[in-house]
């Protein structure tokens, strides 16, 4: 069973962002906010309220600290800061999961944080270690990719589990990466295809490449998102698909 | 008994503010920034180990979100913004204790906020609320005064306990309220004379005000500082006598 | 000749806000954010940009520093923060008229500094001379009522002039003060009765009040708004009208 | 000649930071802080009339937009962003420059964006690009090094001259690049050797690289600090031998 994931709770003061009422009937988990790329704490007390009254399973979204470039750009941070900086930000999504008697159930770094973890195992163990000592009962999300053996090896010296993220609508190379924005095919927009690349991925456990090949990919999770209509839309006929 | 608290942790970034190393050994409590004010992740992280280093009492010090400001200036907050936020620097500095094992006590508000909420009591009901559905076993630390009989009943509400603070270097008047710093003698800068009123609280549960009457006043703790070497040597003067 | 005046260039990073480029075409003047309450350097630039293709007077909109807040919370700002936070912010968008060969005609404070200059003198007083110390060409923005004396004689002291502001869309008490929102019929909802309002200030200088007296108000310029497609709808038809 | 530079203007609100007042007397050039990792309005309109009553050289010292990190972390900005973010800082300096009747002379990034416009040729020229379009008789500063034809070409063709950077307390390597901090003897404790390697630089322009060899190295200033007493006695001794 993959569950579809979403980012949330991404408005911040006066501006919104994301359809998070519409999208949470349709999603399994999301991913909200912690004020560090977006989210305020009004905007984080709602949040929590609005999954708990869907039902859906609770995630941390922390960031870098950079509201304007909303978390997106990666920064040169020491591991000290890394580790820090997501202790601080899961604690406070943890006030308003505490005052309004929810559970926190996993972690979901955001933008550039996710993808410098990625890249960089030392700066995926900080965020590991500062889950771990903050609750190691959290699940980390990860992007999956053909060889993970490097976080899985830290994500147990912590007692932490991962669990998989995939791209269901992004082209992958047969190394399991993804395939660059930028080229030809990266992002596959057919909602049938979508639907097919899923089906794939949860009775078999392989997805085909960009070149055809079939690879195993660990999928527990498929990133879905609720910016406008369309996307909503989309989701809601992925959903009523599975 | 009377006991000595003093802010701490208000550093940010490259720049430092007190001597809190020199200062942990003097007092029985410290009210850490939560990052709205001062402190950062980084410095939260150093702030809680040393608390642990030196068996201080932990507290929060919550504050307007105002760095420029250092959350000294009062910001027309909505009620609904200002439990929100209360709650967002709980749990950001809970992250910490819990990550450290450490635990939190109390909460001062600080600066702003403390002022607004002895000012208008539906702002410290806001406080109040935030801090008791954050966890009711903290206790609220608010400005001694003559009569806090709506204090009393909004905390007893919420089932939360209230600290009394005293500031034995600053002249009262009749009323139970502090001299303004404008004022002739609103400061007392002889160390001996702090001393004196300190342990007439103490004993007596009375304070003299500037006319030279005798008020009772509760005083859980006093307010002292550790922003530079004199202030310091102060405190453990201070502490010495006690 | 009452000309139209817009917020605009409120967006901020990855947030957008206001409908800017569909309601360039129906305003003379556009107050653009300095980056304190909205506005981000990107952002800016493409105003500026926006404003010199459609021929827009531009001004600048100066808040207090409160993104999350949108700078509508008053802040007690001492009047040297006040003065320096507008000279600080005025260079900014100035960057970017002078880098665009553009031209900076005119200041409208944003929000709770607008409200807070209107309410106690000395903060007007901060406000114009900041500007004044900037660039004494530069006209003031201020709410229209019906004595402004104190304001008229500090703008002279400054060699300022001042512009003054209706909201033709707003009920007035007959002292020529704006009906709270709170008030029935506070908001003029009826486009046709805003254009009769909007065409007796311009014929006679007089408002219609609430109690239907009849008032003289100065008035150069007409507050509107482009946040949305009805918004800007009722502005084209304001335009046409006129 | 050789002039000295220091930043200055980097407190923040309630932090200080760096002893402006005390090195003044001693340099020639500062670099003043723009808001975006460090300084506020009220400081920089303190620090531009510290510069008029000591008749220093105005500087700008833009750079990321990150206080908490202090502008020394590298930010994966886009080249629109860093071109927009550096014209806001010069026009918010601008502001107080030109409300304080002096004169902005040139453009010295800070940290982060120092760094990463010395190595990406691409952000040097988005930094020069708004340094020509905000006022093309500013100077830039760069780092001195063996190649620079890259970045002449560059400012030549925006018009720019270009202002090179030394530090004599620091070792060299036979291609002209700063040795490591990490590396034994990257840092020149002595003064006397300082003081020799700037008169060596004066009279025949070249520096002794760590190996001994002696390389040709274009000097305009070299960098000095203010940040403690011990700092600024270094920089009275090195200013009264030169």
């Amino acid at each position: 069973m993959i569950l579809l994931n979403c980012d949330a709770g991404e408005s911040f003061g006066s501006w919104k962002m994301g359809l998070d009422e519409a999208i949470m009937p349709y999603v399994d988990m999301a991913n909200f906010a912690c004020g560090f790329h977006a989210g305020d704490p009004v905007i984080m007390e709602k949040s929590i309220q609005l999954a708990l009254k869907h039902g859906v399973i609770i995630g941390a979204h922390p960031a870098y600290p950079d509201l304007v470039g909303f978390g997106r750009r990666s920064m040169a941070c020491s591991l000290e800061e890394v580790e820090a900086m997501v202790i601080y930000q899961l604690g406070a999504l943890q006030g308003f999961i505490t005052a309004n008697q929810a559970t926190l159930s996993y972690v979901k770094p955001h933008g550039g944080l996710y993808n410098d973890m990625m890249k960089d195992i030392r700066i995926f163990e900080a965020v590991a270690k500062a889950v771990a000592r903050f609750n190691s009962n959290l699940k980390l999300m990860i992007l999956s990719k053909r060889d993970t053996h490097k976080e899985e090896a830290i994500a147990k010296s912590f007692g932490l589990e991962l669990l998989y993220e995939v791209f269901a609508d992004r082209a992958y190379d047969d190394e399991g990466f993804l395939v660059p924005r930028s080229q030809k095919g990266a992002v596959i927009h057919d909602v049938q295809a979508v639907i097919a690349r899923l089906k794939l991925l949860q009775k078999e456990g392989v997805l085909e490449t960009i070149s055809g090949k079939k690879i195993a990919l660990r999928a527990d999770t498929m990133c879905v998102h609720g910016d406008n209509e369309e996307a909503v839309a989309l989701v809601e006929t992925l959903r009523k698909s599975m």
